[in-house]
């Protein structure tokens, strides 16, 4: 498979075409950014680390019966992928208190929540990625009641199998961010990618952060916290 | 009825007991805040003028089968309300964007919406009065789903009898805010106050603003504007 026209550059990575008009290639960029693009750094590795991580993670979903745009790791920090437009609503979805929830409602970090929620962000930069509601969604007409729907089952399917998967290898998922796009024929898909950059990862015992808070917050090498979840996750580090 | 014990003093108001036990009495102050407080003024006139057009409104409301804690206009700045445990939700209903909507979510100040929208938002001042979901409510356990099923359906009658009412009168209700309080037998009833301070009301014809935006962006002399809302309303005005 070629890599042709880049389509769409991101904070973290590149979207090129294919040969193939419903494939497209993802490069994972070595680029670290937080608080909205405010805070940013180039981390060498990172972006090996998160291709390898969500390959992973995009794989086993897979085999839990959940579909994402995933196809195939093509190398290190590439991988091929459905076309897909996406649904411009950040799903965040959550068990345990921390980041903008514990700020927004004033809860201590780390409380356990009463059960899975699933938070809806208008994805704008611009904006600075608001919470948005049902009604908020209807009135910006980006998504159907529908899809709305499938985002939100969806969100916590994702939750069932990852949280599982996460706590065989010694790791709270606290929370994370999905993306979701539709195919050509119309079906929501599970897309973007899933990794240290969009999960809250904490060790189980030592709660150690293994996640993108350690760059957020200065707590150290990302790379190291990064090649932990690999590891445990069972993947090659370097 | 004797005014008893001060029981709060809030930003625009001030509760004391009376000899009856689920009766308060209530003072309303001339004093002016906006933007959580950070901006502050005392103007005079301004309690007479929301504590007559509140009793008004609360009246009106009762006329057309929407029950609230407005008992009686004792005063100039003075009335009688049952007592209520306030619920720690803010009820926001939406017709035309506005202030943190249209910031929120990008839009023109002004354009219609396509249905009126309910919003909540977590009274607290120290955490800023953050817009919630309902599942946040669930985490917090601050209402019941009946009660917040309560507040939504009521946040749209409130909103269907008020609009009418503005429109009879040359104003458009782009937008307000509610409180809810439990009686002492758990009712969930509509309390706090319905005024230009918590409304926004413009104008039909020349979109003049006529409610604390006058004061938030210092547009002019707040009580002008509040003394044409009370005597379109036909109520007395000094």
């Amino acid at each position: 498979m070629e890599k042709g026209q880049l389509l769409y550059e991101g904070k973290a990575k590149r979207l090129y075409t294919t040969d193939k008009e419903d494939i497209l290639f993802v490069e994972y960029k070595d680029s670290a950014t937080a608080f909205n693009g405010e805070k940013k750094a180039e981390i060498a590795g990172k972006g090996t680390l998160n291709n390898r991580i969500t390959s992973l993670l995009f794989e086993k979903l897979k085999a839990a019966g959940i579909d994402s745009h995933f196809v195939e790791q093509l190398s290190d920090h590439e991988q091929l992928v459905k076309k897909v437009d996406i649904i411009p609503i950040e799903v965040v979805v959550r068990q345990v208190a921390a980041g903008s929830l514990a700020k927004r409602l004033g809860l201590e970090e780390g409380v356990e929540l009463a059960r899975p929620i699933v938070e809806f962000y208008f994805k704008d930069d611009e904006l600075g990625d608001p919470l948005i509601t049902e009604e908020h969604i209807e009135i910006l007409n980006i998504a159907s009641q529908e899809e709305v729907l499938a985002l939100y089952e969806k969100g916590l399917q994702v939750n069932e199998v990852l949280s599982q998967f996460f706590k065989e290898i010694g790791v709270i998922l606290v929370d994370f961010k999905l993306e979701f796009g539709r195919d050509n024929k119309g079906n929501v898909l599970l897309a973007d990618e899933i990794s240290p950059d969009t999960c809250r990862l904490w060790d189980e015992k030592t709660k150690q952060k293994l996640d993108k808070d350690v760059f957020r917050r200065d707590l150290g090498q990302l790379t190291d916290a990064y090649e932990i979840i690999l590891s445990r996750l069972g993947g090659i580090t370097q």
